[in-house]
Order: structure tokens, then sequence, then C-alpha cells
């Protein structure tokens, strides 16, 4: 895999924004290997991702920001530049359910998902030997009614110790304080058991089961303070009948879940996902 | 094509069931050429349908019925049986939005939809041309705020003078009052342009814009008094991403509505959708 | 909708052509409303297409073309630029079967095909009463085993008397001559009803059933003169099972057809297609 | 769960054998708790599978053998009954490759595939640490060029020493002798990494990107004597483009690979797969 930076820009809309960085990034020789652009009409904003191959740029990620900065400023962009040789930590919270860690973990072995998984975090020990097994730290922070504040503060403080890029709620069924939603905005990835908004909340296959729907789903989203409201990142749906009762749809479901969990992660940790308002722009 | 009387049953479920139905139709030679079956352990109710070649039958309609009303008794049966030669009576209603009325009219003039089509109302004159092409009579019937009751009385009329087995909803916009859909019910079907539950209601695509899914889909349901939530007969969804603004979704979403509904329909008159509650059992 | 002009250009891959194109438009102001690129890294290609706002650009298409034409030569580009207000003339060709024919006729009607259909030409009489009750034009040209010379010269001469942008093959069913493939090159677009490479040839959906698949297809491409082997633009696939015999899957069939026709001639339509060696780029 | 027996018929199409199969288990008493039948009209075949409550049946499946064995002779039947309680021993092979392995072990562990896996047999070790992790033991055959027949001989007396019902390939990469293909006809089955019949044999995907398609897919079938031409269990497609390359397509086909497999897999396990000639007829 060729080393890559990735710029990312989210600004006003006006006309001379793509002139403007690529000719910045063309003045350095700069090697684009994938680009893409979204203009938002509506919310008059434009968005933007750049790979460059790092070694066209006589540049570290330091020089690059000196560089690029004037002109971050002159458009008012909110701005990142990622290098893909620095691996982004990612923290898995999980609970009892297997299927979703079974799968990121084994994406993750086979290096399909670019990251580093210091450390998953569980409310209980069912899912240690096969955390350890893939050589991953597992800690067992309980969560009970009663121990609500000192949980998340120790939650807070592990994911603090690994210094999280990034934290995927993996099935973790649990809600997360808002402060913690706050202070890791756009970067607690949940996967939600329903094709939202339908069916938001606890049980979605039973009330999805209760309505009669002719198709479940799965959303990927990112954790805000409302309960299963944040900025959507994928979603994809299976096809049910009369035939299969809550516990079968269940299972169909658990393979949606991956599926747009790990599709979701992906895209997030390749900064392909910029959000703005309550929506995300892929770009993938 | 074969003609084929069609049984449906739906009774409290017990053991032999499913021999008695097939004792009595082997006794006469009757030759099956589709059988399904559906047991609902949470309601223990029993749910069959058979498709039987006429000719093996040494019956019409009425001699059928006579013969197996004490086993329908004996068990308890609600059921209906009908006869491939004779077509239902289908009404459709629409407004001014012509993709479901252009798809049904072609798969009707194409023999694939297998009914009479004596009649069209809409409170609009935009597809009077589409449907008289189609050699079929259009009436329209305005509906206004301050007309309801006489506008509502008049369509009544219109689908009682031709008989209609079923009143098809392509995209007609309105809302259907009470007391026909009492009277009609689990004979009007509707599409509506979301994936219920999701965004029921007026402008669902401009919802779904809102809310920044990834997919919008479409529901053809049985109309009950409740708007947008009776038994839902068929679903389906397409990808949308960040690119697509209300108008795009407006577009795309109208090819899984005509998909949908065409499904629907099919299947509603090959006796294929059996209502239980607020759901269906669909045997395709 | 915005007047736009969309500039599409295929060249040797290198570096600084975004930023040439894109200092290029912004020099004279030129509001960028989409832009998509691609580089082709074994073929060491680079593809682009902008939609720009015509209104933002002190040009017509002439002027565009002389200012952009050093830029073209000094980077050896194959390119075009295109005025959404000149809508491309298309010719429809069609057999028997009205399916697709239908369904395109709607969406040009309904104004979701941007296109004029100065013609319509068929070697049957079946459909001449749906084309001409949608106002157009309709020429039936017989092709039997003595005439097809003087048949495909009747068709070239009225193809050019309407000076067609583009020839669809709405399920025609007649193998179109060589010189016409290669002087209507990447213009003549068929829909083939298989999922290909699989089952070319006649009778894909018998081919389909007696191979026991379980899903099957359709895909559009540019007509090449080896048979069903053009560059693809599209392709879909539908669920079938052991139920289906082959006139259901050729039913069922029908909805992708359409689908995936409608699809690649919108995006033939607004130039997202561009073509390399066997292979389609789709900006979609 | 219910413990079940699972009767599977296939036999010429005749009246009354509905009749005498229902009147066989309502004269015992058979709780049914799911049938289907179909009817091939084209072969004049019949086939049919019951699920029948356990504790309904006066019989164990000896004595159910012995009291259905005239009615079987009588419509010269092709029959089987299983037990649920009695699980299916299935044998894995494997190769390098781990994603099938994983997510089969994985749905194998968590109760979601009914069966025992006794043994893995693989060419290679790069699995080992994984399958043992599981419990299961794990057996290296290297197979060369210039052992194929001891390699085999020696595969054949693994098979046979755990008694398996089923083997499955998950991706095995080599090709199965004729031999063991007869011998365990109809019991082994393959995932292949295409949408069958397009791009059999040697690396599909590769073959998939030449071509220029725009859904790559994989084909889950029992393995015969001619490669990648036996009958299929399902299928299954996922949309790819332009900028996806041949190793983009193999990271995408994993997942089908996985899902297509565990559910050809799953559905052998219960007896809803019925060969019949080079088709399945599949019960799901």
């Amino acid at each position: 895999m060729e080393r890559t930076y990735t710029l990312t820009i989210s600004c006003p809309d006006r006309v001379g924004i793509v002139a403007k960085v690529s000719n910045f990034l063309a003045m350095y020789g700069g090697w684009i290997t994938e680009a893409n652009h979204h203009s938002d009409l509506q919310a008059q904003r434009f968005f933007m991702r750049h790979e460059i191959r790092a070694d066209s740029l006589p540049f570290d990620l330091d020089a690059f920001r000196t560089a690029f900065t004037p002109i971050a400023r002159e458009y008012e962009m909110e701005w990142d530049i990622t290098d893909s040789e620095i691996k982004k930590q990612v923290v898995l919270m999980c609970s009892k359910e297997a299927h979703c860690m079974v799968d990121l973990l084994h994406r993750w072995q086979s290096g399909e998902l670019d990251c580093d998984i210091p450390l998953v975090i569980s409310n209980h020990e069912d899912l240690r030997d096969l955390v350890e097994w893939h050589g991953i730290r597992y800690e067992r922070v309980s969560v009970t009614p009663d121990n609500k504040p000192e949980a998340y503060a120790r939650i807070e403080q592990l994911i603090d110790e690994v210094n999280a890029d990034c934290v995927v709620l993996a099935r973790y069924m649990q809600i997360i304080p808002p402060t913690l939603c706050q202070k890791y905005a756009h970067r607690i990835i949940n996967i939600h058991h329903s094709f939202l908004p339908s069916f938001a909340g606890a049980k979605p296959y039973h009330q999805a089961w209760e309505r009669g729907v002719k198709l479940i789903g799965a959303t990927c989203h990112y954790v805000t303070e409302e309960l299963d409201a944040g900025p959507i990142i994928d979603q994809d749906t299976v096809r049910v009948n009369h035939r299969h009762v809550a516990s079968d749809m269940v299972r169909l479901g658990r393979d949606v879940e991956k599926a747009v969990l790990a599709r979701g992660l992906a895209w997030h940790l390749q900064d392909r996902v910029l959000v703005y308002g309550n929506k995300t722009v892929v770009f993938n």
C-alpha cells in the first residue's frame, strides 16, 4: 500500500475553492490518487477530500499544515490532514453479543481494517477469550444502575489512556452519558439494530415483528446525546416474511449489523465521512 | 394458462387440518398445482392456500362450497374459493402523478395483471388521456375541503356500480374516510412513499432527506382507519447518498413505488395475501 | 433546472491536470456544481467530468472550445463540452416487446429523460400506436434474411436524417451490422436480458433456467461488432427460485431490463459515461 | 428448540401424494410445524418437506421408516427422515484464506449452524490456531502435483473416520478428484467466488475486472466432476464500479462468499435442499 496523505475540507461554498486547493497541491508536485467534491446547495457548503501520494510532496504533515493554513483561513475551512502511516487508535466496546466483535476483529487481523485496536472495554466477561486470543487488552468495567458515574469516569480514563481516535460500540447496549457524547463528538460510532428512524430504542426486532414489516435493517451512526438520532453513516436492509418470528429477525439482522458497522468504520478510518449538521457526506 | 381454483383458509391451528383438506381434495381427484401452509405459533393460527386444476375436480364453485362447508365448520375456518376464469374487478384511484398508473396500466394491458379494470377515479383531469387511451372509463370526482361527504358518497356509488373487488390507491394522495375503510376492509390497497413505519404522513421524501437516511423506500399496505398503519403487503428500499436532494429521492422513489405496488397488487389478485390482525401472510 | 455546461476529459495521467483545469475554470469565474475524477492506475489514464453553471462563464461553447484547446493539446486530452440546453437527439429501436418502450417513453414524457426523441424505428407494427400516442414519428423498416443490406441502409439514412446523437435498442432483437456499430461507436446502447457475460446470445432466460441459477439479470452496454461483448454501462439482478419457470424469469426480468436500461441511458445523456478500452467509467 | 423430525420426499408427480402423506402423519397425531411442496411440471416430479414435532409421533426413526416404507414404495419415492437431535457431522476443508472459516466457525460456536464439526482438513498450516482455538481437530494434508493419489486417499480416510455427512470446501482452492465427487455426491458443498456460470475456473475476480462488470458475485453449489458446474444452492451479488480494481473485488467478494456459503450450508443441514438433475429445490 502506498503511503498517502488525506486532506479533508468543509467550508462555505464559493467559486475557486477547487482551483485554489489543486493549485496548491500541483505547485508542490502533489500526485492526487483520489479526489471527491460535494456542494450542498441548500447549506451553501462545500466538502472535499483528496488522497495524495506522500512521496510526491516535499512535506511532512507539520510543514503541510504550515503551508496550507493561509488558504484554509481565507476560505474559512474546517479541515484536517492525516497520514496513512499513522494508524488511528480504535477502542471497541461490547457486551455479550459476539457477532460484530468477531467480524471486526477478523477484518482487523486480516489487514482489512487499517487501524490499531489497543483496547476493548466491556461490561461483561463473555468476550474476553475472543479478544485476548487476538492479542488485545480487555478491560471489564461493570455498569450498573448504581455505579454509572464511576463506571463512565473509568471508561473515559481508559479511552484517554490509549489516546483513542475513535470508539466503536459493537453492540455495547448501554447508553453513553452526554458528557462523553460531547467530548468525543463524531468519534463514537454505534450500530443500531433497526433501519432508523424506525424502531429506535429497545428491542427493535420485536418492534419490527409486531408491526409486520417486510424488511428489517441496521444503521451505523455517530452517537449524540439524543438516543439513536445521530448522523447516519450507513444503513442496509434484508427481506423477511411471515415465517420469521422475532428470533429469526435477530439472526438475520446480525449479518446486516456486521456488514453495516464494518463499512461505516472503514469509511471513518479512511476519513471518508464528513459531518455537517445532523447529516454525513460519505465519499466512498 | 390453466383454469384453476384457489382455496384459501385461515383457522385455529390443530393437528390434522392438512390431512383433512388434502383428503377432501384427493377424494375428488383434485390436482394441486401449488400448496402453501403457515402456522403462526404465537397466534396459534393456521393459514393455507391451494391452487387446484379446475378440470381435475367434478365441481363448480357452488358445489365445491356445499361439499366443503362441513369441514370448514368443523375446523372454524375463515375460507374462500375463487376461480381463475372470473376476473377480479379493480378500480384504480389516482391524482396527478402518472408513474404508478402508467406502470399498472401497461402490466394490465400486457396481461401481466390478471384482472378487469372497469373504472379509474381521480380528483383531477391530468391522467384522463392516458387512461382512456387504454380503453378504460375515467371519472373525475373533485374532492375539496368543502365537499368531502358528497364526493366520497359519489366515489362509493361508483365503486359499487362496477362491483369492485378491490380498490387501488395509485398515488391518490387523499385520505379515505373511515366508513369506506371499513366497508372495503382488506380490499383497498395503498402505496405509501416511505419505508413505513418511518415517515408516515405527508412529504415522506422530504422527511427522509431531513433525517439524512441512506436508503429510501416504499410500502404497499391495506388501508385502515389509522393513516399509513394498515397491514403491510410488501416493501422495498433503494440506496441514496449525500448528493441526492429531496427531488432526487422523489425520482428514485418512483421506481420503488411502482415495483412494490405492482407486486402487492399481483399477489392480492392471486389470493396470495391473507390478513390476520394487523399483519399479512403472503404466500409468494 | 439550471443551464449547465458539462466538460468531460480523458487523458494520460500526470501531475497537475486537476489544477490546470480548475485554474482555467476559476480564472473565468466558473461555478462548478459537480466534479468527478478517476485515475486508472493500470491504464495510467485520467478521467474527469465537470458540471459548470453556464451563467457563471463568459463563454458560449465555441468560445469555450477555443479557449480550452491549448490546454487540451498540452495534456493530450480526448474531451468534449456539452450544453444542457441543447438536447440530445435519441432514436429508439424496438421490436414487439413493449415494456422497455413504455418505460422510456413515460420517463421522457414526464421530463425524467432529458432528450428529444425524434424517431422510433421498428421492424414490426406492434408499437406504432403507443409511440404515436406520445407524438413521436414511427418508421417501420422490415428486416428479413433477404433484405438486410437495404434495410440497414434505410435505417442508417433515417438515423442520419434526424442527426441522432444516440440510438437505443429497446429490446430490438436484431443484430446490428458491423458498419453501423463502427459508425456510431459508443453511441448505440443495448439492453441484454442476462447478467453478461453469462448467457450471451439467444434466449438467455431459458439458458438461465436450464442452468438453475438463483439470480437472473440484465445488462446495459454499448454495442460493438462482437455480439453482447461491448463496454458495460450498468447491470442488475433479481432473485429467482425453483418455482420460477422460464416464463416467470421473462416476466421478472422485464423489470430489471427496464430499470437498467433507463439508468444507463440517463447516465449517457448526462455525459456521465466515459469509455476506455472495453470498459466504462460511470460518474454517477 | 423443539425436537423435530424432517421428512423429505422426491417422487413422480401424481394426484393424492399430499393426501397420502398428510393422512399418514395425521393418523399418528403428527404435529406439522412446517410443510413445503413443489411440483416441477416439466420434469413431472413432486418434492415435499415436512417438519414434524418429534413428541407428537409415537415413533422413533426406525419405526417411522417401517411404517412409511409401503407408502414410499407405492409412490416410488426417494425419501429420507432425519432427527434434529442427531447432529450432522461436517468436515470443513480450507487453504490459507480465513474469511469463510472465521465466519462458519463463529456461526457454529454461537449455535446458529446446527451441526458437529469433528474435523478440519487443510493443505496448509495457516488456520490451525484459529481452528484449534475453537476446540476442533485440525489435520494438514499437503497436496502437491506429485502426491495427489496418496493425499486424497488420506483425505478420504479422514472423512470416513469421522462419518462425515457433509464436506464443506471453505475456499479450499483444490480440485476434488472424480472418485470423491461421486462417493459424496450432493454432500460436498463448494463456494465459488463468481456469479456462475460467469467466470468459472481460476481467478474469477480478475476475469470480472477484465470484463468490466458492474456486479460481482459468489455461488454455493454441490461439487460434481465437472468443475464449477454442479447444482447451485444459492448465489448473490454486490455492486462494483470503475474505481474497484481486482483486489477491491476480492475484498468485497469475501463478504458475499461468506454470506452465500453460510446460507447454503444452513439450508443443507436443515434438509431444505433437494437435488434433481443438475438443479436444486430449496425449501427456505
